[in-house]
């Protein structure tokens, strides 16, 4: 079962993750991996992308390194996992793609899914996406000490970064379920482990 | 205008590129540039592509590597030469791409074509396809101390990059002039120099 987390920054994806692991894995074969990145290959394309040194990588580049790094994830680690029969829980995937890049950044999901053309042949069982006001999610990320591009898009962004998820939601209802990211970590986690024990 | 110059590996391009430069830097503003590569962020998206070190890049990621360079470089480096009114000799481009990635490696022409979306509205006013036996330009380049990951592909990899050319040949028959790579350098500089002022 191939399953993917999907929010904003702050949204507490990551904590999440590791919570679900911990929950499920004396019971499942997990794999636990992250977009952009996940392999070297897809880890050396994610530092042009998040990188400050690149600043000047423009929308249309930005897109279609994500969808390279995407590419070689899939190949590298997902589908060698999800062969063996694990459970794969992934840190963003095609959805961060679509809601960043193809809606926040106007480039348009056709766009988008054309890119993705590979990764939209292997598309999630389950995605829970965290919906959260990027204010307070902004606000929980300022503390940390890396701090990087994608991190630093304007208020703005954010905000249309959720309307996407949102517009999503409703393109894949039986696929997307939205958590409210305003909930606790641990009623979050449980409501996560319950609906994949009930899916498997 | 933007001219472009394609073939396979050991036709030439660099040094006839060179020697087209010497010829008209005179009486016009030239800008010679390469792909994949021409700005810090498109190297750094070459590295990816040809450093042996990330042999496991899969066909998808290659073409979506260069696909995202290939945007980079436009943004950066070619469209603004073009808005100054200047010549862009360009090492390879979006037939590249079509040749080696949509021909040889089998991802398709339309594949490669809606993932260079935005290099689509932007093509060259004249391309040079340098035409030449991969027997012959492969033993050219044996010499060579770099030799990237590639220029290590098998002969019937090389063969089929020189039929996707001569399919983009009979796309592309206004854009495209064959060049006969067995000439000498002198006389194809001669022929190219000359075909540009004609355009001019």
């Amino acid at each position: 079962m191939f399953i993917t987390f999907e929010g904003g920054e702050g949204t507490g994806k990551t904590t999440l993750i590791q919570n679900v692991f911990d929950n499920l894995k004396s019971t499942y074969n997990i794999k636990t991996t992250r977009e952009p990145g996940g392999s070297m290959i897809a880890e050396a394309i994610r530092d042009i992308i998040l990188n400050p040194k690149y600043e000047g990588v423009t929308p249309y580049t930005e897109a279609l390194l994500l969808a390279a790094s995407r590419a070689q994830h899939l190949d590298e680690v997902i589908l060698p996992h999800l062969k063996k029969g694990d459970i794969v829980l992934c840190d963003r995937y095609i959805d961060s793609s679509l809601a960043y890049q193809g809606y926040a950044r106007n480039l348009g999901f056709d766009f988008v899914l054309s890119i993705n053309k590979y990764a939209t042949q292997h598309m999630p069982d389950l995605t829970f996406y965290i919906d959260l006001d990027p204010n307070i999610g902004i606000k929980r990320i300022k503390g940390r000490s890396k701090y990087d591009r994608l991190d630093q898009e304007s208020k703005i962004f954010h905000d249309k970064v959720r309307l996407g998820y949102l517009e999503l939601l409703s393109m894949y209802p039986n696929r997307i379920i939205k958590i409210d990211g305003n909930d606790s970590i641990e009623n979050i986690t449980n409501l996560i482990v319950k609906t994949i024990k009930e899916k498997i």
